[in-house]
């Protein structure tokens, strides 16, 4: 099977624990365990969050002041820099020897005419008085929001609509190679509507929508987000809350979920679902083996045809 | 022909310049621009030097007191992917559009018995006060050194003996893939002599040095340095001074040249040479295209055999 995972931005650094390189690379050896025995016998691309790691960039650049704080497609890339290269390292600690593995930076196409950058929505970096905010939105051409009782700078976050980097991806899988791809939903990358000329653009992508995006692109035959939930629940917070085990675009639909953190998962499974008619899984991944074969999390699948219906 | 092209820290960032990101775009466009000619027709392999970008960095983190600094072997993995990033983008506007590019993240294995652990030499970020840098030095488990009146911390420089992703990087490039890799001499790893498992190493590894094997381990016809110094020179700064053009690694040996910045560029030519039998060459990259042709620069091929001489 080709099997893409997406490791979640909590999956790799959970809430509340230190942004430290230590810790981080702790949370990654743990998914390296868990990624090696799916990696046997199958072509596997493993992507991942970069929301506490951009973050920290962010707070560093702003507390030096002597340059200028790099644009945020370019801090970006420096995470698929630091994520990746964490993540093939341990992850050569628990794969066999001769099994090859690569990180490739990943360029995500974004369209300028895309109406999400009419309205940002994403809270990026520190949290200011809104003096301050005011202030540095004018100095820096941002947008800003009220997040709670301060400010902060909030940025579109387009779809993304094709991977640059699909086809060297796509041939290191057939040799056998273990690609880690697509962190962070990818660096944000546009044709400049006027010169046509590749730049980077300030926004974020979501990482399960790029994710998916990639799973379809390299025809995979699953594609699992990996968090630190167990499931997709109905109902969830009330009494009646009950994990969804095997389920469908059209039942999904139907049902009442709650919207928060598992809303782009569910939405990137049914898009990966619809689109190939092959199945999206998600679970946690310190039950990784469980949920890629089936047995636990939340499974996405084609509705069956129903008995005696024609085809 | 399959050829390495190493571009140099002063290449991408000159002397003097302000460390923007903008600044950095800049420089990397014209270097994307003399690139261009060469991938055509040619298998092309470009690597970096990160020395400006990972000091940014570390004064960066220094400045952000919330989170401790990252090691620097994941800072080098972070300027993997910021300057990966900007060299793929801009190759995207000038490559044909159908030629594939991709950023490899390298890690370069050094030995932990290399004599260079019991002597650090390389500087790496702040200058402090004495009494400052001696604090730090303890808290932090660095080596310190005299750097004029302040103070830095130095690390080891040992050698590069091996390329982790090295089959990868043959791949795309018998695939047509102009990759970039091997950043910054490559993210410093080691087997720890204890466990057994990779780890990173608070080393930085000479980029000429790491390049020359790449260009070996690849098997490249040609390991061109590209800098901002036009050619080596004998007798340099003396009157006698003269630009060398054609030359081999004994008659190198007979030479008076500077040590300054030169030095290992000198002698990753003449172990590229010496253990390939083929061509290195040293020269600006404003001058790629006559570089490559053999026109321009300092050529080193192995020395001729003399007419008559029994072989």
């Amino acid at each position: 099977m080709r099997i893409v995972v997406a490791l979640g931005g909590n999956a790799l650094l959970e809430r509340g624990q230190p942004m430290t390189a230590e810790q981080q690379r702790t949370n990654i050896r743990t998914a390296a365990t868990q990624l090696a025995p799916v990696a046997e016998g199958n072509e596997l691309v493993v992507s991942h969050g970069n929301g506490p790691q951009v973050g920290l960039l962010a707070l560093q650049a702003a507390a030096y002041e002597e340059v200028k704080a790099y644009p945020l497609d370019v801090l970006g890339a420096q995470t698929e820099g630091m994520i990746g290269y964490m993540i093939e390292q341990e992850l050569g600690n628990v794969l066999p020897a001769e099994r090859p593995f690569a990180s490739i930076l990943t360029m995500v196409e974004v369209d300028p005419a895309d109406p999400a950058f009419q309205n940002p929505t994403k809270f990026i970096g520190p949290v200011y008085e809104r003096e301050v905010a005011e202030r540095l939105a004018a100095e820096n051409g941002w947008a800003i929001k009220a997040d709670g009782a301060k400010w902060r700078r909030v940025v579109p976050s387009p779809r993304p609509q094709r991977i640059f980097e699909i086809r060297p991806i796509r041939w290191l899988l057939e040799h056998g190679c273990v690609v880690v791809c697509t962190g962070g939903g990818g660096i944000p990358t546009m044709f400049h509507p006027g010169t046509r000329r590749l730049i980077g653009a300030e926004v974020v992508i979501d990482k399960d929508l790029a994710s998916a995006l990639l799973a379809e692109e390299l025809g995979a035959d699953l594609f699992v987000m990996a968090t630190d939930v167990d499931a997709v629940y109905r109902d969830w917070g009330t009494p009646t809350q009950q994990a969804i085990g095997r389920t469908s675009p059209d039942e999904l639909a139907t049902m009442s979920l709650a919207a928060g953190s598992m809303g782009p998962k569910v939405q990137a499974a049914v898009e990966f679902v619809n689109r190939t008619g092959r199945a999206a899984a998600i679970g946690t991944l310190a039950q990784l083996g469980g949920v890629v074969a089936g047995e636990l999390g939340t499974r996405v699948e084609p509705a069956a045809v129903p008995a005696g219906a024609s085809r």
